[in-house]
């Protein structure tokens, strides 16, 4: 079976190293040196905080986009990409009120939230994990994930002002961003 | 806070009593006498097995939809409303693939899902719960609750011989059938 459901924990281990870590909007988290991702319920080393998410199908993606992400994008865990950043995102009320015509249309048509996606891959690998519905209260909606080279930092960069600036974002009300590096521990 | 958590636990007790129970398409649930419906974590008498869904935002339903089901429906807990049905769901894995463009054309362009619910409103009401990204192995994609009076039990069978014969139910690998009647145990 695929694995689907994954924990990122901050503390003291793990693969990534945490180089920067600040709160974008809304309540922090604590600060952390390292990040272990690992299989839900694989038992963890002691962590301050948990965070967890599932793969689950795609709710925005057309027939078309999706042939054209699949086409250029490239995996997780290329050997280049030694960087990586953890965006665990909220959105407000006013967003999952919204009908699934009226988030489209924010979301892409005026958000352009894949055609961004798209102009940075395959350079900027992405990966979407689903938190809202795992319980009744998560502190999260999504946990976004990407991995890029060094040499690619100033391009996500711009990928992260671009998302930021959006229509999309405006339904943010809480956003954490974690600056990453894989090393050994 | 509203509460979306919610389980059905099938055993000796509860609200509701089972007068049929069917597996419709695969893996058949023991048989129980009872349904109790509570919210998820709340401490339930002995059951024998137990389900679990969460209230989530809409997936397909647009905005001039919305407008048509707000302005018809009416909610659960009817006095009058005195038989239920529980119908557990899973889909395939080739649905769970479609892009979101897929899924709303199966499901509403050719299936006319939205608007048959629609056609027996306010008589049949329903609220779906999600399962499948509870975690990572349901036995369930969907709860699905229906209310209705026991006068309109003949109009709830239509309705759901129009659903089983509609293309989105090719998709349709694991279903069972409960009807419920409230009574006091």
């Amino acid at each position: 079976m695929t694995i689907r459901h994954y924990s990122f924990a901050g503390g003291e281990q793990g693969l990534w190293r945490v180089v920067a870590q600040k709160a974008v909007a809304g309540e922090p988290l604590p600060s952390v040196a390292r990040l272990d991702v690992s299989h839900a319920g694989t038992p963890t080393a002691k962590y301050s905080w948990i965070l967890k998410g599932i793969i689950s199908n795609e709710r925005y993606v057309e027939h078309n986009e999706r042939a054209l992400l699949v086409a250029k994008q490239e995996g997780l865990d290329r050997p280049q990409a030694t960087c990586a950043a953890l965006l665990p995102i909220r959105k407000s009320g006013a967003w999952w009120m919204l009908t699934q015509d009226e988030r489209r249309a924010v979301f892409e048509t005026r958000s352009r939230h894949i055609q961004i996606g798209l102009s940075y891959l395959p350079a900027i690998a992405r990966r979407l994990y689903h938190c809202r519905d795992l319980s009744e209260h998560e502190p999260f909606d999504f946990l976004t994930w990407f991995e890029f080279a060094p040499t690619d930092e100033a391009a996500f960069d711009r990928l992260l002002t671009e998302l930021r600036a959006s229509e999309e974002w405006k339904y943010v009300e809480r956003e954490s961003e974690f600056r990453l590096i894989r090393d050994a521990a």
